[in-house]
């Protein structure tokens, strides 16, 4: 094995990169790049590969030091090279590994959807360690999933294996979701979910609640009212229990992980998270998968590049 | 590899074994043979043992020439080898791999749970031929189901990986599950579960129906009689393939697999089956994964032998 590697994680602002050491892992150096997204993304894997190149300088990396690339991006991924249609970042159909390669040396480089990547970077460093088979959740602006099987990313025969905020779990929603469906866990389950759920009780009812103080509470502000006793916060965090608890019974009862690892704003929360999503994933879970364990992801923004580079090695 | 591999499969009446040509997974031969499950099927193995010996002489198959044997058992499975309960043949923990290959001049065995090792089956030798990312779906007297993905079975950290039949769809059921939780898959989909369906849509309404004139209605009758024209019998099959199309569409989101395969005594009623699940699972699924393709299972009680065989080629 060669003594270095790169992590990337690009994002639709910016984009994260760590230089790693290949023998333990340890990151050498993680900069930021901003995404350059007009005329279609065009500008974004020569700015990666032009600031890699710099830092490779910088440490006196040469290219035959270098084990290879690995890329997280926010679409779907084929044969661990296509980008299948990217909105995010402005792309269409985009084989980033073989261009990045051509920018970079030609050294080797795989792609994984960021989800996905994210849930390697926890299983192998963060709140997934010591687990081959783990299911990631994580609760942002959406709600995206990463399924780890054996140490390996499942892809999907249309890139969209884990895209479990897109299980309809209310068949009666009349709201729309990002995706053109009604009823989506993620309409639910999300930092905005949270906060639109929160909305719609405050509106709806008369009930007395700390949240009535604040305009357009957010999900963290709905967490803290919960920890403060706040009734009508604490059904809320209830009813994203019940529904997130199901939810996860339906990808147990598909792949029976030994570890959901929750990650994402939202899990910020912390334990009163955790705890309420085990409670109804325990009452809804057949038997024998009702002992799965929890975990809080623990390596925050940074689960993108160690899950990248981890895709090389 | 040696000429020769045994594929058993382990139900709560009767064991199907066969002799296959290890070269072109030809059947050399296959037969059955009592379950005899009393004394907590203490003899199970050594019957299926002493036949497959007997069966060896009858053509002249030495020890040395057979590869392996591969078996599937109606319970959950762990690291291939260790069966889990099985209340449908009277086992507690038995570690059949170990036990049968003691009993069988210790060739390798490995195990499977029937309706996963089923799936490898068709996916071998029928309707899922060709495929390498597949999910059977098989609707009986229960719904079971298996999960390949990349030609391999998805086992689950407690052997309860693809029990899709126990997906939670009907909060509000007021009937228990044989599992023990109210408003699984089962209750609905299973043959059992549409009859069920049909005894109360016909006593719960003044609809009439030819299914009136039957007592009892079987789904055989149901799906018979939609295919008659019947409203009553065609509203039923749509209530299926909604609860159906759904559970299928989360599977997706789990796994995106290539084709979904339908076998089951239930998937005798053909197109009809196919045709309405389909059709609902477009509705729900993913939209990067609404062209996820549907085949009937084609090697009925043979699947499991197939499968069986195949786990150790």
């Amino acid at each position: 094995m060669k003594s270095s590697a790169i992590g990337i994680d690009v994002g639709g602002t910016t984009v994260k990169i760590g230089l790693f050491h290949t023998e333990n892992g340890a990151i050498i150096d993680k900069w930021e790049i901003p995404t350059r997204r007009e005329n279609g993304g065009e500008k974004i894997l020569p700015d990666i590969a032009a600031s890699i190149k710099e830092k490779m300088k910088e440490y006196s990396v040469e290219p035959d030091e270098v084990e290879g690339a690995g890329v997280g991006v926010p679409g779907a991924v084929l044969k661990s090279t296509i980008v299948n249609r990217c909105v995010n970042l402005g792309w269409g159909v985009v084989n980033v590994g073989e261009e990045l390669s051509g920018l970079l040396y030609g050294v080797p480089v795989k792609v994984g959807n960021d989800a996905n990547v994210a849930a390697l970077g926890e299983m192998w460093k963060g709140g997934g360690m010591g687990f081959t088979n783990l299911v990631m959740v994580t609760l942002g602006t959406g709600v995206g999933g990463g399924i780890i099987l054996d140490g390996k990313i499942i892809e999907g025969t249309f890139g969209a294996a884990g895209e479990i905020g897109h299980i309809m779990v209310n068949p009666h929603e009349t709201e729309v979701c990002n995706c053109g469906k009604r009823g989506c866990l993620e309409q639910y389950a999300s930092a905005t979910g949270i906060a639109r759920l929160a909305r719609k009780k405050l509106a709806e009812t008369d009930i007395p609640s700390i949240l009535r103080n604040i305009e357009n509470p957010t999900a963290k502000d709905i967490f803290d009212a919960a920890k403060d006793g706040d009734g009508l916060a604490k059904d809320l965090v209830e009813q994203l229990g019940r529904i997130l608890g199901r939810a996860l019974s339906f990808v147990s009862s598909v792949v029976d992980p030994e570890v959901f690892v929750i990650g994402g704003g939202v899990s910020k929360a912390g334990d009163i998270l955790i705890d309420v999503i085990e409670k109804y994933y325990r009452q809804d879970a057949f038997h024998a998968s009702r002992e799965t364990k929890f975990a809080l992801a623990t390596l925050g923004n940074d689960a993108g590049i160690y899950g990248a580079v981890k895709m090389i090695l």
